[in-house]
């Protein structure tokens, strides 16, 4: 088993996962082929899948047969696209014409759609390889499937996008969808070293994909490199286009060229009072790292509008779990009538809580959040962005839970472009790190991102 | 067939379609029961839908069940709610749990989503009777259905909510959910003598239905009486929410008293020019009357923003268009790919256009009508609202076509609230009026819609 990432201690430096831009550039050289690159991936899932559980379920001979038409086409000089020959994994939130449509509960189990969710039609038709679905949490928000962490059998891989983060992790796949309401695609990336990007609020389309919450829910990608998170995501967000009265993504099909950020604020959160010390002297190590590279890290405290950014960073949680209870009644509601049983008492809280809630309370969650959301804005004359930890520390020993999404749910609620990073290592775990930007400014926040990474891990 | 509307010739004072809100009052002091309302309703429905065709389909023993559960609610007076023993029709493109949902398109022949939307779960979990699905043009955009007109079975009942405005104008129903992109809920509400809302963008769920456009379609409903029309909006706001990020309905459970409008804009859109002498004529005299009550109406050409305006009305069916061909992309495309028969020409148009679409040019219509609605709302100062016919001149001979939506097309892209009256004749027919306030007032122009009711059709 030379290719599991356990084989050598963690490194971010050295620790590489699949790079797909680079398996492209073989492809245009002649040097390799889509059929070969997914037998390759093939191989590895064949390998670790029985102790990772990535994939609800696979259709390996539709993915040969994309691969094959591919390897043609790339024979012939003329993909299709930048994602023509990608073997790519879907979060089983979203319809996909050829396998089951589960979300991890039974209320779908068995359940087919027969067609392809906006984003996934688009990379199929595109040429890219539709590998398999991965694992989520119950409807992405409650009771987690079976997967495991890549790098420790015996711990979480995150979620709710579990299957996706895993399978990157594994080096089963370059690159795989996501989906994030509170911290669902940011944190399992950083606990699987993934490279991710969730995108500004409604950049990607959700067309054919179960939206808990669906003014607050996010389409996302996680990926083996940051140029791939840029260049899937954009593909995606230009071809598919953005959800219905939304934006697509600014800049260029391609990663922008790095750039140094002048001055970055450090986000505490409720995540940094939780975090042990080997994970925050890592991330301290980190800010002076950067401060030495001549980035200036901005501390929170030494400004009234970063104070009050974290203050509200501190009432986050509230106003989604308020926003998500009140959207999520329906269709959660016809769900529970068909039997007790069929929804999860991890998600019947939520049920419990909108019970409690009038449209008035639903009104001002809203408010509060349409107010937080300013307050983030008025900030991107005065900072390039934000700058935090994916989770307290690496991925907790278990696979019950899935991890706390504390440092997320503040970014979620924002709706602004959030890059994970694999930038450091805790007891030989990898530990993540996300950069947030300003809703509509993703190829700038791309943009710092590429530069942190070339600047901590070498171009 | 005494109840044929067609027994006496057409007059806004004198024809009476059902007016729940009486039955209920009757219920109430126990001199009728929910039971025979709704075995008075399928009589009507008995006679005459062999003539109409308002229906896709029926589940009549479903709703005997649930009107005899009313009927003993009432009996005890603990009604569950206003809707209580409400017989309702369910425009098909909203999912039941009882009844398929199939938009008028073979794509969906027979198709069986096994929950309710969350209108149809509100209405049903407080005691409403959905006695059937009503009839749709393909996907509530193109193909018409086989419905015809109450009021002369030769034309058309309009589109795309025909069976809810045709069984609502047949007095099958007192009242029926119809869906509004264009002009779907109010023009067919003035073919068909139905009251009508088409609410603010968002205030009622449309989760689980079809919306060919998201962020441009509305769900309203359609009734015998101006009462009813708000009192189930209402209900439907405040207990399915709003959609998910919107807010709901302003004001309160009943229909507000009645007040005069100070104010009103005359709007001519692209319509008064397809409009012909007839319908004109009416509609001046219309406006004769309300000014010698006292309202004050605007002439267009009176006020530099109310000119601009008037262009802006101009711009909006290519904007809506291209708004729309973008946003149904997904999942149209993926239907076509099954069998370009299984889609018509009307609705392949659509796809056409989408096709020459960058994502640049849906980025502009939407830029474009969120200028429209400030300059729009830069005029709720100055005006109660704006006045004009809701289709040029009354339904046309033919079941072809369901019409010309010209004169919604612009409301509806401002987002706006818009009430349908059925304050005109002309030549024997029906005739129907827009009334439109500026969005989130639905309260106040339901009070201006009742003033001007009382006015011209007697308190």
């Amino acid at each position: 088993m030379s290719d599991d990432v356990r084989a050598q201690p963690y490194d971010p430096r050295t620790t590489r996962l699949l790079a797909f831009h680079e398996a492209r550039e073989a492809f245009l050289r002649g040097r390799d082929t889509p059929r070969a690159y997914l037998e390759r991936c093939i191989e590895t899932i064949e390998a670790l899948e029985p102790l990772v559980s990535a994939f609800v379920c696979t259709n390996l001979d539709g993915a040969r047969a994309a691969a094959d038409a591919s390897t043609e086409r790339y024979r012939n000089a003329k993909p299709l696209s930048q994602v023509d020959g990608l073997p790519i994994g879907i979060k089983d939130l979203y319809e996909t014409a050829d396998m089951p449509t589960q979300m991890n509960s039974p209320i779908y189990a068995g359940y087919q759609s027969h067609r392809d969710a906006a984003c996934v039609y688009a990379l199929r038709t595109h040429g890219a390889c539709i590998v398999g679905k991965t694992t989520t949490t119950e409807f992405g928000i409650a009771t987690p499937d079976r997967t495991r962490n890549p790098f420790d059998f015996k711990r979480t891989p995150g979620g709710s996008s579990s299957g996706s983060a895993a399978a990157v992790g594994a080096r089963m796949l370059p690159a795989a969808l996501g989906t994030q309401l509170k911290g669902s695609i940011i944190r399992p990336a950083g606990y699987c070293a993934n490279y991710a990007i969730k995108p500004s609020f409604g950049a990607l389309n959700r067309g054919g994909g179960h939206s808990t919450s669906p003014s607050g829910s996010h389409l996302g990608v996680h990926a083996g490199s940051l140029r791939d998170t840029w260049e899937i995501a954009w593909f995606l967000s230009h071809t598919a286009g953005p959800d219905a009265g939304c934006t697509a993504l600014s800049g260029s099909a391609q990663l922008p060229e790095a750039r140094k950020p002048t001055r970055l604020v450090r986000m505490f959160t409720p995540g940094w009072g939780l975090t042990p010390e080997p994970a925050r002297a890592a991330f301290e190590a980190l800010l002076a790292r950067l401060a030495a590279a001549g980035v200036e890290i901005v501390e929170p405290d030494s400004h009234p509008q970063t104070i009050a950014l974290e203050a509200d960073f501190r009432s986050a949680d509230e106003i989604v779990s308020d926003i998500a209870s009140y959207e999520m009644r329906w269709p959660m509601w016809t769900y529970r009538d068909r039997g007790e049983h069929l929804l999860s008492d991890k998600l019947k809280v939520y049920l419990t809580r909108a019970r409690a809630m009038s449209v008035e309370d639903y009104h001002r969650a809203l408010a509060w959040r349409a107010g937080f959301r300013h307050r983030h804005m008025a900030l991107a004359g005065y900072a390039d962005g934000f700058i935090s930890l994916s989770s307290p520390g690496p991925a907790p020993l278990g696979i019950e839970s899935v991890g706390d999404p504390v440092y997320q749910t503040p970014t979620s609620a924002l709706g602004a472009p959030v890059f994970g990073l694999p930038l450091l290592a805790v007891a030989a775990l990898p530990q993540g790190v996300q950069l947030m930007g300003f809703t509509g400014g993703d190829e700038r926040t791309a943009a710092h991102a590429r530069w942190i990474c070339d600047a901590l891990l070498g171009a």
